[in-house]
């Protein structure tokens, strides 16, 4: 071990991935360290899944921290960490170890960053804000991955359930011609399959829009408050979503480090699918918009229809009253009060008054 | 044959053109798929049309995929294949005979790409969306059409019935001059088409327009879901549209290819067009806002007639109650209880003071 | 002649200018088409003047289309022929003796164009959006008109009556020195001409808007369609305007074609007056949608001015009833009713009633 | 004198600065005008104040056109001519003697320019749009003040009273260091000058938009008005301050001239000015926006509010008909009528239910 | 003393700096102004900490400006001049000592500038402005701090209470590493605490939205003059936070000075901090438009409630009254009348009428 070079090479660790990483997503807290007492043993309970990758294939399974440290620098290959909401201290180590700059470990550590691509010497730091659609409270929840990529390493940092970091491991370990060419291809794995589950959400916010249209054309104006909370998530999408763009053309132009022409057109792969999700909620952004402004109309046009029916049925009861008021006067010659018929005849009067402003109404539309 | 260069060169396909790519286009399957179980034998459903064209002109008709395989391997020329809708298992000969790249093969599987342009190696991939307004339904249908462009072969994948490749294909073949320019030309022909195609469009819209323009002032006020699904339309339509001065701007530019200065001047007219369409969308796109603000503020002031209406009628039919409500008090003194006309006196009355509030109502334009 | 070089050379026609190009505009004809059937003899209906200026004079009036073409091939200097909505056979030997690209030609015979400048080859071609108020009917006409400008001659097609190229033709013929500088002088006086016509335009527009502030401020809120149908004029006018600050800088910035510093200055002027232009239909624009909100606000305002003055009328209406109802009652012991002034009291009663309240009210502004 | 350098020198005149320049602005006629017949004996009315500066200093002080002309042509110096609205003779000579450039002179005359800069060989041509906060109407006023700068002359041309070019002229007279720097120095003193004068005018509509603010939410909804006129002078005070960033930017950029760097230092601190300007024009006009909006809602709000208390008060005076209908009755039973206080005990029965009802709505804030 | 190179070496001032700079901010007045009569003679009032740090360790303290002055020129290391509302008198001496160019000495005093940079000869001036959420009016409180950075020097001239700069030198004088980086380091902690600042604004900013959300959604209208106050704050923010993304961009992209690489990335998580900052304001600006629009749709909604309520209770007072006045007519023959139970009859009609009418609004959800 010791004539190795001391430099770049990894231990495999992440003994449980399959326990950890692809445990169902229903609570919050880390895979980790749900998978109890006997584990912390061999790494700390924040690490989800370790492994160094040599000519692409996984080689070392490293136990603990300090065996992927001894084995990144005995071996070489690609080390590839990963970590879930780890604390300032757990973090602590990794950053010395890979030698991370303190500035990327401190936006590493607070979890409210918005995307973007930095490079520190030859480490490069992406922040991701990967999104999942919740069909049951029909709402979005954003959440954030942090990605270090060095010359033999790549080190991610969940702070969310999303995105499925494990199912981007196994289909990189299925494709080793992939995982050759280093850690550039992990990098665009992993921007991938966040920009790949943003298809979804935005599926899931386009059938939000269709329904309220739904309602709003159906007559049920009670939209306001979902089309609010709608447009606030396409807002915070918009966020997450359109500077990837600009992350990924840097990326692609070469700019902050050289990047394989095939891995190149990956990346362009991925952009494009970001921006057919920006165009998407851009759209959304503008019917959203359109819905409040018609729906405040139909409102007011409802309003009309209710007026129209309220007065026609003020009408109707109130033309009685005033026969009944016409009889109801003291003159001293009044006829038809002394008919035989008389009250019938008024009470025929008063319905069929009644019954021919009904009528008349209805034909008018105002019923 | 064999004593031809292997690389590229095409034999002729397409048995059937006519019948399929011309049939009427009212059912939505692919015609290929239609037209009989006794064409699958020579060529799979999902060809359109096939041929290959040697110094402008259509050289050979291939029968099968090996064929145009063959052909194209033993023969100088341009192929020129039509696809409807390959599934996967279909296109994967395709993509392997020309080596299409894996990214521009997904894209081309799954017809929801944005209008764009790209470049693989030697083969530029260009995703157009296709629109046609439906008449009877007042609709856009927008489609999607993908074409790769090689050194010596043109791929069409259409996965919606416009536009009419075949009526490409039929102008193309009638001027050999033009199909001697090689795969760019018909590139040219075919984004001509798909933007000659939204000229109709842009008109059946601006009609649409205009029809609720007149709804509007003519009083009918219920054109709210008219506009919505309009700026829907537009809203899509501007994103089919839009992509397209960036796509013809790259290719003319040569950042992309080189571009025969001809060709680029025919490409400058397709995008000039293109704009057209683009400063339509965005005026309509204008004008739509205009009338739901025009419609909203229609709706209020129709209520402020109406409540004048209204009022108006309330008085007419009120003032006469008042009058009933006098004559039937009970007080001894009342000298027209007893007059031998005060009935009829007390009705003139009430009639009188309808009529009277009528006209003044009528004078100050609130009836 | 035959001594002279075949190239840029031609020869005058215009025979009829003045009865032409000066006619009355009142009719939507084109001039050349009402001048009889005398004149056909000579030189085609569409041609409405043309002329060969030699060192900026008119030097040669041809009489047909090929004398123009011999004039042309036979002498140095520059033709300017004018041409008014030519049919695609009529325009044809024009196109084919200057050699005009098939793409200009199709669109200088489509009246449908986006303006714009365009290169092919040694000719440049222009398309403008001349535009002119219509007092009588407070409209804005917008118009169509192309330039082919080459080496030694320019061709205007009008598709419009505006702009008056006759005037245009005149002010040059009247400054030799400016002619003398070449058909970048005949371009330059056009645009002019077309760029100081948008301004009675645009003060046209401002006059209308005041118009509109008058009517809205003045209570009448019916303003919503003259809002509407100006705004649809502006964002049109824009579309002729706005793109026109493009054309005139590219020619400025010399990347068309070579261009003469002092023309140069002159198209300066123009771009600096189209531009002013813009800057005016863009604060329109803000305007006329402050407008429509402002229009809103009032018809709500109004609104609620008219529940207050109905409320307060009908309590006015509504008092005596109550007190009619009170004496209707059939109590034993009521000491008015057998009151000798009774009657009368209950009446003053009502009336005083009534007049309190309209004073209340009145003070309280609702009246 | 015929032994100096022929070119660039100027003979002072405005024998009556401080009389005309400094004259109260009440009057909208220019000063010099005013100043009686025995002064246009000196010098053309339109001249405020001409001085040849040589050295920094006030040389000579001509009498008429001619005699600066003659100075500039026999001294070294610099020449600032003041010109208040002359008229295309007046202007001519001047022009004539500069050789200022046609296109020019004929923007100079017509004072409708956006502001703008434009160089014509050595001569620099600048327009600015001063304004001005009256404090009697709440308007603003804005102004044109063209500026002609050569090697050794300025020529201003204001078309309004501001800005008060005496004021800098004295200012720069205290001040030979700067003067020395050449017509530069000039120009930017006139433009800190106008962009100096814009704060006031921006403090005088941030005052006006707070007291919309305080109108709209003490309940005065009658703003519209105002709103929409501070709109309307906002956008003309965008349109007179946002080009001067641009004016000022090319200026200091060298692309116009070669700026001395210390004058250029000077320059971006005006442009710097003329940019807080604009930002706080560009947050006016999205407050303004929002008080339309709000002031709409208020409105709204406002009717609810009022169709609460009128149905309220309709309520209160509607129980006791109802009861007075009940004991007007004709049952042949009915005992209250015999009671003998039944008709007081009726009437406290009215009383009690609309005192009921009255602090039944005042407990829900009806009233 | 005097041996030593006479140009940049400074003497420590600032005897006093934990009573001043760390007072508790509640009164607006400076610190020092506070401290009391016996310290006017060491230092003038408006020097809030003064000190010279020589290898990143503070050396000298002084105790006037003259013994800053005379440290400055007898030692090498960096002066840091801590100033708090200077007056022009005040400060003249420093600008004179440290030859501080006149425009930037005008815009320190004038304490009304936008954030900005600028480069006069060796010396930096850059506008910050910072801001505090006041949590017991809950507004945004906006302040102004100017920089002054030279070869050698600092000068900081504070116009607000924010920011804490004695926490940022306390800060700075833990890490003497970082002091060691020379005057660039105090520029950007100094900047690093300004825009860090801004997060918890934005806090209290998100806070007042989601608290007018509650607010809209819950039923009460009355929201619109916090939305205003609210979207008023953020404009004025966002023209504090916006205008940083171009300082610290021009800054770390090294137009205006070279930048150590180390301090450039320090610079730029400053500037990636601040566009966060940016990006929130603009989505709170968006949510707020929405909150308008959507405010103003809910009361219109709650006005069609009310009106049906208000109907709906109409109705159910005036049936009876339709009963009543058919029993108070006088027909002679009206058989109810003469019943012993006509009058319960009658009353039980007209409750039972009500109850019937009050369970059919509740059904159709009037009530
Ligand atoms: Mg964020
Ligand atoms: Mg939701
Ligand atoms: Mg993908
Ligand atoms: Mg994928
Ligand atoms: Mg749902
Ligand atoms: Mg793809
Ligand atoms: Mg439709
Ligand atoms: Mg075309
Ligand atoms: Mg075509
Ligand atoms: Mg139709
Ligand atoms: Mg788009
Ligand atoms: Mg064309
Ligand atoms: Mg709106
Ligand atoms: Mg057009
Ligand atoms: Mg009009
Ligand atoms: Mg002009
Ligand atoms: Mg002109
Ligand atoms: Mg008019
Ligand atoms: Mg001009
Ligand atoms: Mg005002
Ligand atoms: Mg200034
Ligand atoms: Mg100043
Ligand atoms: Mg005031
Ligand atoms: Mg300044
Ligand atoms: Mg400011
Ligand atoms: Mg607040
Ligand atoms: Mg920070
Ligand atoms: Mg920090
Ligand atoms: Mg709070
Ligand atoms: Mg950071
Ligand atoms: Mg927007």
């Amino acid at each position: 071990m010791t004539s190795l070079p001391p430099c770049p090479s990894f231990v495999l660790i992440s003994l449980m991935r399959h326990l950890c990483d692809t445990l169902p997503r229903k609570h919050d807290l880390p895979p980790a360290r749900k998978s109890g007492h006997h584990r912390k043993r061999i790494m700390p309970a924040v690490i989800v899944d370790s492994a160094i990758y040599v000519d692409g294939k996984r080689a070392v399974e490293p136990g603990s921290l300090e065996e992927i440290y001894d084995a990144c620098r005995s071996r070489e290959g690609i080390a590839w960490i990963g970590l879930y909401k780890p604390t300032a201290e757990e973090f602590e180590s990794v950053a010395e170890e890979f030698e991370l700059h303190p500035l990327a470990v401190e936006d590493a550590l607070d979890a409210h960053q918005r995307p973007k691509l930095e490079r520190y010497g030859e480490t490069l730091f992406v922040v991701l804000r990967p999104a999942r659609y919740v069909d049951e409270s029909e709402t979005v929840e954003f959440g954030e991955t942090h990605v270090f990529v060095g010359k033999s390493f790549v080190i991610t940092v969940r702070h969310s359930e999303v995105p499925d970091l494990s199912e981007v491991r196994q289909r990189l370990e299925e494709d080793p011609e992939l995982l050759r060419r280093g850690p550039e291809a992990i990098l665009h794995a992993i921007m991938d399959q966040v920009v790949d589950d943003y298809g979804p959400v935005a599926d899931g916010l386009e059938n939000d829009i269709q329904e309220i249209e739904s309602q709003v054309f159906g007559g049920s104006a009670d939209v306001s408050r979902r089309v609010y909370e709608l447009s606030r998530e396409v807002i915070q999408f918009q966020r997450a979503a359109d500077p990837l763009n600009e992350v990924l053309g840097a990326l692609m132009r070469g700019e902050i480090i050289d990047v394989d022409s095939e891995v190149g057109r990956y990346l362009r792969d991925v952009q494009d699918h970001a921006q057919h999700v920006s165009d998407r909620l851009s759209g959304y952004r503008e019917l959203l918009q359109s819905i409040l402004s018609v729906n405040l109309t139909l409102v007011s046009l409802s309003q009309n229809e209710q007026v129209k029916k309220i007065s026609a049925w003020a009408a109707i009861l109130f033309a009685p009253t005033l026969i009944g008021t016409v009889y109801g006067m003291n003159f001293d010659h009044m006829p038809e009060l002394h008919w035989l018929l008389g009250y019938p005849f008024a009470l025929m009067l008063m319905v069929l008054t009644s019954v021919l402003l009904y009528f008349v109404f209805k034909r008018r539309g105002w019923l």
